[in-house]
């Protein structure tokens, strides 16, 4: 075993062998230390780590195994956490000067629930400010001058240098899937309300998601498999069986797939690459694909996205306007005022069109489609670092609560990333993963 | 058997002689439909009644039985429905001319559970224009002068007046308790969530509940029983284990409850025959009771249910107000109007103020006390009929969705009934019900 290409293991794979005694989790962890050192200068990932803190984690979990005791699914796997979700034992600071030395005194649901299932926490990952638009420091792995996407940034950005196998996002418009395709990662964001919240930054209860990083459909699975439960803390939560993520998503489809390829009304944003990417890939489908126009209503969708958006914005971040608005990026303090301003009126009709507009997308998954096929962002990751691009080809799937995956299937002519984006329909999160590995198998066999 | 007075039975009592043979549905309607022809002239309780059909309902309910087929907790028994409630087979108007003629095709989830246990619907009752301020028809059955109260009016007092043994109502505000205390019935509102509201005319999701109306602890015991479940379409509703509300509420109490005397601070209201009534309920309560003050915040309660309920009712009826804002009354005109012009940050804050309201509630019991006792009203019904009266004394249970329970316990000089509020905890419905029939006993003990 080369102990200094550890860093490259799929969670999947790494767990096993921690399991089976071929490798210890102190050596996972320093093979992934190693790496952030050769590479975090340039992609700046990290908005905490601490790698000594994270070595001790390790040879505790290593310690346990020795005793014989229970190993959870994850045990020595080392994960990214967005600097959103609280931590006990790190600060959380929501990438804000506003929050500078923030450290909460309990975990967040998601964070709680990977260390009950074994895995160490490795750091903090750099989110945009407030997991909004304002960039933080992190560059996009495959060319610095280029974005990584945002908000998860740093998760996104962690997870393609392979300084850890697996890492937590979040989604309230394209968190998730952008810097996941910018990245050229897989970013999973599944069904509203399927991962508990708490103790996550709260932005809109209605479109705040956590989003998932991984390098492998498996290692989404399995990452997914220990996040699904119910919360009272979070009210969209629900009571319900375990999904066994793990086995679906290894399953081999009964019959071939069916695909949606759905352009959206944003499809003059996308580049050429893009339309010649997804033309190749529609043609490469064959009859497995039918191009479906969306119906009328949705395409209001993003405008009541962003009413939602802002006026729950507005009213989660009211400590922040009242104290440091004027310490706040001006794209956010411009999308408080406009939340603030907005009546109970719009704001409720906007509410009001989601559960319908989820019902058409239904009809259309229970006449004939396994998935709908449809860019992630509407180019690979552009150029700069003052913005971290458009989030506009998630919008309409975070609005719905759908779940979603970004699946790097394509690249452009200089070598970035283009994501593929899979929707499915509410709950079918499982069969979205094992629908997007036939997707894989066939795209790799051509 | 007097058939002349199966009216009189309480709704366990005539199913148990329907059940054994002794009685006949048949009878049993005939004899509701003799009260109503005999009283509501003067009380005015239905909306729509048509007795053939009635009759008919019962004869096919006896045919069913006499097949030896399975009969359902509430076989046979007539069940009064509040004209806001979806009915396949008879008109729900919602007191409105605008839905004048509106006959809907499917019933309401409450509806149909009912027919599912058994029941026969013996016609609509009158309810307050959208269940909002605008009286009906309906008089208070102990004094035609006196207003029944609002907005179940004939609800309550068709069965204050035994023209049918159960109904059902809805609550808002003060919709179930008020009118209970009026009329000198049981008036029970549930936790939040516990019954479907899909097919009620939905004026706030965060605030409508289902309400109950009953001559008896067991029967409102019975008719809840039916009720409770998980209904998709009800977001509010969760999926759970069928509550023994029955079995529940006839048990004795582990230890004599001890109660939280609240005198709100809208206690000045109240009448001097209040006053003293329950100085008097106090008093023979002794060291089972104590009074206690609301904590500080509690005080703005009213303003943010307010807020809600003129948000959520501006948003739920776009349609009236585009349609017929000129045929709505002064009242309601004037609700939906500051409803429009509410901004969608008051309206969240008022939301957010829920959880922790109901919080520092849920410590109350936690810490020492089984029910909240309080007033269902600040007085007993008033006289005339241009109001339904004052709900205040219902609005903060209302707003925290805490199951309350209104017992015709006291009676004024007039020898009209005062009603006396129990307030549980969320969740707490059943064990209410159990409390309520101790202090029922003790009060008639005395």
């Amino acid at each position: 075993m080369d102990l200094t290409s550890l860093h490259l293991l799929s969670a999947a794979e790494a767990a096993r062998m921690i399991r089976d005694g071929v490798i210890s989790s102190e050596q996972l962890v320093e093979a992934c230390l190693a790496r952030v050192r050769e590479l975090d200068r340039d992609v700046q990932a990290w908005a905490f780590l601490d790698p000594e803190y994270a070595i001790e984690q390790a040879r505790a979990a290593d310690g346990w195994r020795l005793q014989g005791r229970p190993n959870g699914p994850l045990h020595g796997i080392p994960v990214g956490i967005k600097d959103i979700f609280d931590t006990a034992d790190m600060p959380t600071q929501y990438g804000s000067v506003l929050h500078a030395g923030r450290t909460p005194s309990s975990d967040a649901t998601a964070v709680a629930m990977l260390r009950h299932a074994g895995a160490i926490i490795l750091g903090k990952t750099v989110t945009t400010e407030f997991a909004t638009y304002a960039p933080g420091k992190t560059r996009n792995p495959h060319n610095p001058e280029h974005t990584p996407g945002g908000s998860s940034s740093g998760s996104a950005a962690a997870v393609a240098s392979a300084m850890v196998p697996l890492a937590l996002g979040s989604q309230t418009n394209g968190s998730t899937i952008r810097p996941a395709a910018f990245c050229g990662v897989l970013g999973f964001k599944p069904t509203h309300g399927l991962i508990p919240r708490h103790g996550m930054l709260r932005l809109s209860r209605t479109l705040d998601h956590v989003g998932l990083f991984a390098r492998t459909i498996d290692d989404i699975a399995l990452l997914a498999e220990q996040l699904v439960g119910f919360d009272e803390r979070d009210p969209d939560t629900r009571p319900g069986a375990r999904i066994p993520f793990v086995e679906i998503a290894a399953e081999e489809p009964p019959l071939p797939p069916m695909f949606a390829f759905v352009k959206t009304p944003h499809w003059e944003r996308t580049d050429t690459e893009t339309k010649e990417a997804f033309a190749e890939l529609v043609e490469l489908l064959g009859e497995r694909v039918e191009e479906i126009d969306l119906f009328p209503s949705a395409r209001e969708a993003w405008d009541w996205h962003r009413t939602i958006m802002e006026a729950e914005m507005a009213a989660n971040l009211t400590w922040e306007w009242g104290q440091g608005r004027d310490r706040l990026s001006e794209s956010l303090r411009a999308q408080l005022e406009r939340g603030r301003n907005l009546s109970a009126f719009e704001y409720q009709r906007a509410l009001a069109r989601i559960h319908p507009l989820h019902e058409s997308f239904l009809e259309l998954f229970e006449q004939r489609y396994d998935a709908i096929l449809t860019p992630a962002a509407s180019g690979t990751a552009p150029r700069g670092l003052a913005s971290t691009g458009d989030p506009s080809f998630c919008t309409l799937w975070t609005l719905c609560g759908m779940p979603a995956l970004s699946v790097p299937l394509l690249e452009s002519a200089s070598h970035l990333p283009l994501g593929v984006q899979l929707v499915g329909p509410r709950a079918g999160d499982a069969r979205l993963l094992r629908t997007a590995r036939w997707l894989a198998a066939r795209v790799a066999t051509t």
